[in-house]
């Protein structure tokens, strides 16, 4: 239970906040918090979903925290008010650059809930039609397309690291299409 | 590539720098970065992992971020300068109170790098052998044992939703056991 909370930084992607904190067994202590709107992500097919080995639209971006590049399937953070699938929507037009004519929910997962309460929601995406690109000026990506066979061995291998993709591949091999 | 770095928070679990950053086309721009020293999580197996349907120690554990409990497997911080499978014996005798007669490596995974430079090293374990627990004070934990049909379903379901803890049942039973 959270009994006071100091904003120690208000940025431009997370706020953090040092809170000062009543835990179950009723003593207290003080935690860091890094706050996030959310986020939405999409795994999208560019054939058939349930054909054989279908092709999943990855990209490759920068990322500075790695310090190179990853693999991974379009996401961005939830405008303040935002329904998560018309988040995922348009993060796979700005990304992309496709429209998704079917978006299914996967499922919504803590990314690290030890520091933040980030929370992304996971869906897949598929009969794309082509739309018009709009990335925002800091993002570098480069679309990438995959069999599923073959994202499944770069998750496998250590290829796919990235938390939200390397899930969201099994999640759709183990359950959605039953592979 | 990191032009210049201004610690914002010096923390007990992560630190806040903001960055400046010159990006791959040439630009710059400032990036909100929290380093964290990485971790380790460790999927235990309380029964021959190759048999029918084994059987896996989770812990549910209250979560400020989540304001609620989650079913997590045991994890934690590396200690500097401490080799990550040693994490996760660690973890594992001070969480559930077991040490492993055997653990292996699964994969490595970015948690959410677009705001931080966190990864997690994701093992399994077995031949497992009663220990000593050794909780930290602020951890509220209870260890829950699920066949792994059963965990698939909690992930399939969102009952399981920690990004480490949902892609570490899923990446055994797609390629470990190959289920």
């Amino acid at each position: 239970m959270q009994l006071a909370s100091k904003r120690i930084h208000k940025g431009r992607v997370i706020d953090l906040d040092v809170d000062t904190v009543r835990f179950p067994d009723g003593s207290t202590g003080q935690l860091e918090m890094i706050r996030h709107p959310g986020a939405a992500a999409v795994l999208p097919f560019a054939s058939d979903p349930h054909g054989a080995d279908p092709t999943i639209l990855f990209i490759k971006q920068y990322r500075y925290a790695v310090n190179g590049p990853l693999i991974e399937i379009p996401a961005g953070r939830l405008n303040p008010g935002e329904d998560p699938k018309d988040c995922a929507r348009r993060e796979l037009l700005e990304e992309v650059g496709v429209k998704a004519g079917r978006i299914e929910r996967l499922t919504t997962i803590w990314t690290t809930p030890g520091f933040t309460d980030e929370k992304i929601h996971l869906f897949w995406a598929s009969d794309l039609t082509t739309g018009k690109h709009a990335r925002e000026p800091d993002e570098f990506i480069e679309v990438m397309p995959k069999p599923l066979s073959e994202a499944l061995t770069l998750v496998r291998d250590g290829g796919i690291s990235d938390a939200k993709t390397a899930l969201s591949i099994l999640f759709v091999a183990g359950f959605t299409l039953g592979h």
